[in-house]
């Protein structure tokens, strides 16, 4: 549930934001060929698969996609704030040598990001990895930035950000508004 | 044995780098009271001592310092490129809700920063994780940014960036010239 929404995007602008990103990562990559996605599950997961439609159009090779799944940082089994961890990762490819772009919903605290960097480090040796977020709201608690972002929106104190996508959805928005902790649930709540 | 040296920071500039660092995690932090500062072994951990200081000078309550040895990513046993990795570390107090700012001296391809932000992870979760840096030399191959740089020097490709500090070197300076593999040794090398 959440409270006093509003919409910060809606399906067209999530689609324009999605199609600058998957432009400027072509651009940045040029003939991509040693180019994978992961996306971090669930939205990140979303956004890469389609981020990876977008660049095969214009007649390039497939992408790869793999996806990551990261705890939220509440997800603790005791109940105390733990930094998010790694849950489980489907990436049926190498990565030795790739130049990986890292996709997720939102990017907040940085902390699910900083256990995407670690799981990926312990996969192999990237040539580089680079980071996509469809939202950064900012409030940052760890060194990270994102080379890719779609929409930059401040959330006042007490708000959340949350991306809506048709694929979980059935609905493309991004919406602002009072979090109501106790409804949500897993790996739905908007991520650190 | 750097070739074809030029000095892109004397003495004097580095002071100076180093007192405007102290001063911008001065205000930042306010009362400063859960700041404590990790140094990365060898001449962050020079830096993070220097910056300590500087914060006290004004009477404000002493700053724990403490240190996290990563290796170069060059140090792989195998004779590959491995990803850098926590070599040791002497950090005496806990991490749990402090504010941390890390140290280095270069940051560039942001690997040596991963991995230390996965160790710090795994000593308890900081209420944040900021970087400070005296030279950012850019070509980053992960989203890791600094919070506070002394300066941005861009070296040109085949050169690289060389931090010389007096507690090791016996002499401050920023070096930028010509790299002689052969010539450096363990963790004196310029860092990932």
């Amino acid at each position: 549930m959440i409270l006093n929404a509003s919409i910060a995007l809606d399906a067209q602008a999530i689609t324009r934001c999605i199609r600058r990103i998957a432009r400027e990562v072509a651009e940045h990559h040029g003939g991509i060929n040693n180019l994978v996605l992961i996306g971090i599950i669930r939205r990140g997961a979303n956004l890469a698969d389609r981020i990876a439609i977008l660049l095969n159009e214009d007649g390039r090779p497939p992408v790869p996609v793999g996806t990551l799944d990261i705890s939220s940082y509440r997800d603790d089994s005791k109940g105390v704030l733990g930094d998010p961890r790694l849950l489980g990762r489907d990436i049926p490819f190498p990565l030795e040598d790739r130049r990986v772009v890292l996709i997720d919903d939102v990017l907040y605290t940085g902390r699910t990001v900083r256990a995407a960097l670690a799981a990926l480090a312990d996969l192999g040796r990237p040539q580089s990895v680079e980071l996509a977020v469809l939202v950064d709201r900012g409030e940052r608690e760890l060194p990270i930035r994102a080379d890719y972002v779609g929409k930059n929106i401040a959330a006042p104190p007490g708000q959340r950000v949350y991306v809506k996508l048709s694929e979980i959805d059935g609905v493309d928005a991004v919406l602002v508004g009072e979090q109501k902790p106790e409804a949500a649930s897993g790996r739905d709540r908007a991520k650190a």
